[in-house]
């Protein structure tokens, strides 16, 4: 659930933060599921006090010179769900949650969202990540790839696969073995990734099951 | 494993970054398995050259007025996984290794560390959090709390629950009941940590196998 208002203008200080020569701080914008860098844009004093106010993301149009409220056309807005200043208070870190899931102007996830002209999903955690490469697999399938063999296989081959895994982190554990834990684990959390894929059920739709029992 | 430098060189051409009027780019550290943001700092041409060439960070010290090889004293060094930059070129996103853990100079992983005078660890993945929670009630344990009663309840307690769990998701999937199967997978999750945490095993770990794997 994103934070109330009120508890944000608590928890920053707008005086202690200090501005560059043009009254600017830089402030990036991350997912609060994955950990993906959205954008980076600026905030003067008076857009990170609408921030706190309202508890959406106000940035400050370098180029039009003019608080921009994220989202006000697009519909794009970022619901904040906490926000941070760092160690010489001149960089604002905020978690967000993204409407639409698109920060980007050109309706990309992220800004960061190319290498050298060529479109490449934005950094987030591993197990994001190889999710990514999973759903990738079962849509462009090849031949040669263990992943895709499982795809092949359905459910049957799949879910036998999460029963050994799950048997497998059991008999680690009661060895308390650390490095077979470790392995066993990464073992089971990828052919659940292969289910979850196979079912078209989105990881994140996990994780905001996860993020709802932390309320 | 870290990119070799040849491939950064090619990946961002240096004369594309439009640098500010101090001829100076905002480069963010992020976690490579994580997703957390480590610090946000400047590069200018030079360093940015330098960061290329070498495959480690080299950041412009505005305060210093010189070039700073991170990590150079403190050992602290952040080895490149991937660099990337924004839409609009004046922002610089570097996935990075970071040698002992530890990116700030007061000593903590993140430069985005505390809020108003606490510290809170810094936003990471949805499974990272939930995990630092499940460590946090393994060392503070509280009575009420369900995941204490596991704990105290050992691996017969934890494990059994691993292998419910899994039968859980398998039935799910058998019934292509999506909203089940994102339940039943954030549980599986959920009481995998726990076996972890119990193990003193990190999710880094896992993660680390993870990557390893997709070399």
């Amino acid at each position: 659930m994103p934070v109330e208002p009120s508890a944000l203008s608590q928890a920053i200080p707008v005086d202690k933060i200090r501005y560059n020569e043009q009254g600017l701080v830089s402030a990036i914008a991350q997912d609060y599921l994955d950990g993906t860098v959205l954008m980076m844009a600026w905030m003067n004093r008076e857009s990170l006090q609408k921030t706190l106010e309202t508890g959406e993301t106000w940035y400050w149009s370098r180029s039009r010179g003019e608080l921009w409220h994220k989202g006000a056309t697009s519909g794009h807005i970022q619901k904040i769900r906490s926000i941070r200043y760092d160690c010489d208070s001149d960089a604002l870190l905020i978690s967000v949650e993204q409407v639409g899931d698109i920060a980007c102007h050109t309706g990309e996830r992220s800004c960061f969202h190319q290498v050298d002209g060529e479109k490449v999903p934005p950094p987030a955690d591993t197990l994001s990540e190889l999710f990514a490469t999973i759903s990738d697999r079962r849509d462009n399938p090849t031949e040669t790839s263990y992943t895709c063999k499982l795809f092949a296989g359905g459910d049957n081959k799949i879910l036998k696969k999460i029963g050994e895994e799950a048997a497998e982190v059991v008999m680690a554990c009661k060895d308390d073995d650390k490095e077979a834990i470790a392995g066993e684990v990464a073992d089971l959390f990828y052919h659940t990734l292969v289910a979850l894929a196979h079912h078209q059920v989105d990881l994140r739709d996990v994780y905001r099951k996860l993020q709802e029992r932390r309320q």
